[in-house]
């Protein structure tokens, strides 16, 4: 196993990915290669510091950087030996198994959906991002920003790949789906949703609960919450505000200091042919450490191969 | 002046309407009169009880209640002696100048819609919200929930009736209008971002400022965000669900408290011929006491009328 690191990504690179490196490799005995990508001079001495083992690793020079403000599409174009160009070229000619980068995200999505390209049968690949709810358990919420615009099947494909990632990965055996919506009853909302409410109805594969409202979204009533990209983008943003305002208050508590989305990592590109995650700007050393993991869990478990067998025929 | 109270509206009614109506005459003297519709035989012993002055009050008795969770247009429809029903008919009629109720939000849009109507140049009507801002200052959120399908052209009406509140009730001279978005670039977002912008930007009554994201909500960026009414609505009701959480968790802190949606009184329908505030169900005497100042200042403003000269050949 062979988890590509962009390590020129994200505000603090490459010392927090180096110190995430460290993190992931104390933690267990692990039998994977991770391909670092990045200015070898300035992360070679930090892998020395931070006595990265070299049996672990594997590093690949990059002489380009793509800003976190570069027009994503011009900077793929325009810079093929940036960290984030050389991580999907690696991921696409099956150097490596997963990719992983807290750099610019409209990059990682151009790379994620015209180098490695959206599995067959799905027309548009989505991200899913945690929320937090109040029993202490995870939801997730997709699409965060791949689809501003989306039709009535797209939200039902959402919905089968937030619930094989919520099956496999997050570990909740028949997860529950659920519509964002204005009203609980069926036929509520814009066209969009109440073209997708039947078709969610209908899909046999899922676990459909029906509506929720924005007020439901930190209760325990599912696991997958289905919407198109604008909305849930919109939501998780005002959500992770709402953290920056309770840290500068100065307040602390359990359960809203889960609302800190660094903590999880990254969000996982789901509906493309390879295992893809990108991390937040202000990623630190646990969010690159998580990354790693939910990378390995994802090739370990043949993530990519179960929505293939899911999307066939459908 | 005078501004009827659906005194049966809410879960604590008519107690909660009572008590709101005795803050109210205690805090200053008013000219005013208030229509008090309802069950006069469970009014009358509170009124006693709370010392309120008859000379301020004249009782309008009903015979019917709309239930919470009704079917609005079907109640309304069967439900004339109901303290909506009548509360809308005394509007239309001109026996009173504002109708108040905390009641069932359907009906009083129903009633709102079909028995004030929209006025004339006003394709939708909207609603507003108000979202506290981290520097104690209120915006306003619109549409949050009459329009779930929206054109470019209703967010840019929802945007100039958001200037005029703001201007005319909030107090901001210049209230600066800001386009709910997944980007702050012009060009960014869905479809309907993509159509309003432009709208917005030319429209030489408002002072647009362009977009701003859902992590910028709580800041200080803008006096009117527009939007969409599903994306309002799952906004809107998700903070709401917030302050719910903090509740339970026992945290006290200032601005967290703002949150506390129900002591701003009720959201505004804008762009109706006739001032008319839907109160939230939880509606205690301090929102019934905020709503009853926010209706005699759209009277005493003039605030229909200056809504009305804005659209005329818009």
């Amino acid at each position: 196993m062979n988890i590509a690191l962009d390590m020129m990504g994200g505000d603090f690179a490459p010392l927090e990915a180096v110190k995430g490196l460290q993190l992931f490799l104390s933690e267990k005995q692990n039998n994977l290669t991770l391909t670092l990508i990045g200015d070898t001079e300035k992360i070679r001495p930090l892998l020395d510091q931070y006595q990265i083992d070299s049996k672990s690793i594997s590093l690949f020079h990059s002489e380009q950087i793509i800003g976190m403000h570069e027009h994503p599409t011009k900077a793929m174009k325009e810079k093929p030996q940036s960290s984030i160009a050389i991580g999907f070229h690696l991921l696409a000619t099956s150097k490596v198994d997963a990719f992983i980068s807290a750099g610019n995200t409209g990059a990682m999505l151009v790379g994620s959906l015209f180098s490695i390209k959206a599995i067959e049968g799905i027309s548009r690949p989505a991200i899913g991002a945690y929320i937090p709810r109040e029993n202490g358990e995870l939801s997730l919420l997709i699409d965060v920003g791949l689809n501003a615009d989306c039709k009535p099947e797209n939200l039902s494909q959402f919905a089968l790949l937030g619930t094989l990632f919520a099956r496999h990965i997050l570990n909740f055996e028949t997860p529950r789906v659920a519509l964002i919506n204005v009203g609980e009853e069926e036929g509520k909302g814009n066209l969009l949703c109440q073209g997708a409410y039947p078709l969610l109805k209908e899909n046999s594969k899922l676990n459909f609960i029906g509506n929720i409202e924005g007020r439901d979204l930190l209760m325990n009533k599912a696991e997958i919450y289905v919407c198109d990209g604008f909305t849930g983008n919109v939501l998780l943003k005002f959500a992770e505000s709402f953290y920056d305002i309770i840290q500068k208050r100065n307040i602390r508590d359990e359960f809203l200091n889960r609302f800190n989305f660094e903590i999880y990592g990254g969000v996982p590109v789901l509906g493309v042919n390879k295992p893809v995650i990108i991390g937040h700007g202000i990623s630190h050393s646990g969010a690159f450490n998580n990354m790693i993991k939910m990378a390995q869990k994802m090739i370990e478990n043949n993530f990519i191969e179960k929505i293939k067998s899911n999307f066939i025929n459908v």
